[in-house]
């Protein structure tokens, strides 16, 4: 699903976070300068020159930048203890990075080269798990 | 200088910092997905449409949730203590908008619709100093 909506042959596209938690695969937002911070653009152009593994961490790093670049955007007037109490609410949850590597508990096995053709439904499906950390962290900054 | 640079009649323009603490006002990085975060595009166009003051503040903002971007982006391999460590160093500087608003310590006069013709230029070399604060924000990754 997550892949495919990757098509390279589409605009440069973006993956976003909707405030219900949902993850959507986009085109980036009309007007500029933006309402809020945008999320990488393009990540369907990587996709096929990297191998999936590779470009599903790219994409879940930068989604964890993003997801920090619109809490601190969000808590643009709060104070140094109230920064401090944010992020560390946010730092008690692994970033999408680390559940995609395996590094922040359950490791997501990620289809690879070798083994796209057998199973690229359960590596999306998988993906979407990974996203769920970076959905609880949208979900910390509106329960500060 | 930054405000002159931000010409709403010239094509989508973002702000950047550059590794050596500098910054300067150019064009979104060409290819995408960009090598790195990319800070607001399109600061140029809502130049004119908002009270000075009001868009050096959306600037301000903008940077500090990008230098956040940025940080975690490059820190993306870093462990959660190793997060919060980096994080607290950030946090011990005022943020680009504290500076601005004067809640981070010493306060910028920043030049209102009022008094745009009056003193654009020294409005402009207290933008300046606020970036300071962001810059120190970057050399705080560098030195971690």
């Amino acid at each position: 699903m997550f892949f495919a909506s990757c098509d390279p042959d589409r605009e440069n596209l973006s993956l976003y976070s909707n405030a219900d938690g949902s993850w959507v695969v986009s085109l980036p937002a009309e007007e500029v300068p933006p309402e809020l911070p945008e999320p990488a653009l393009g990540i369907n152009f990587a996709r096929d020159g990297m191998k999936r593994g590779d470009w599903l961490a790219l994409v879940a790093v930068h989604s964890d930048a993003w997801l920090m670049a619109v809490a601190f955007y969000y808590s643009a007037k709060f104070t140094a203890d109230q920064r401090k109490k944010l992020f560390d609410l946010i730092n008690t949850l692994p970033t999408t990075y680390e559940v995609l590597s395996g590094k922040g508990g359950k490791k997501m096995k990620v289809a690879t080269a070798a083994n796209n053709n057998k199973r690229p439904a359960a590596a999306m499906v998988r993906f979407e798990f990974a996203l769920i950390s970076a959905r609880k962290t949208s979900r910390a900054l509106v329960s500060l």
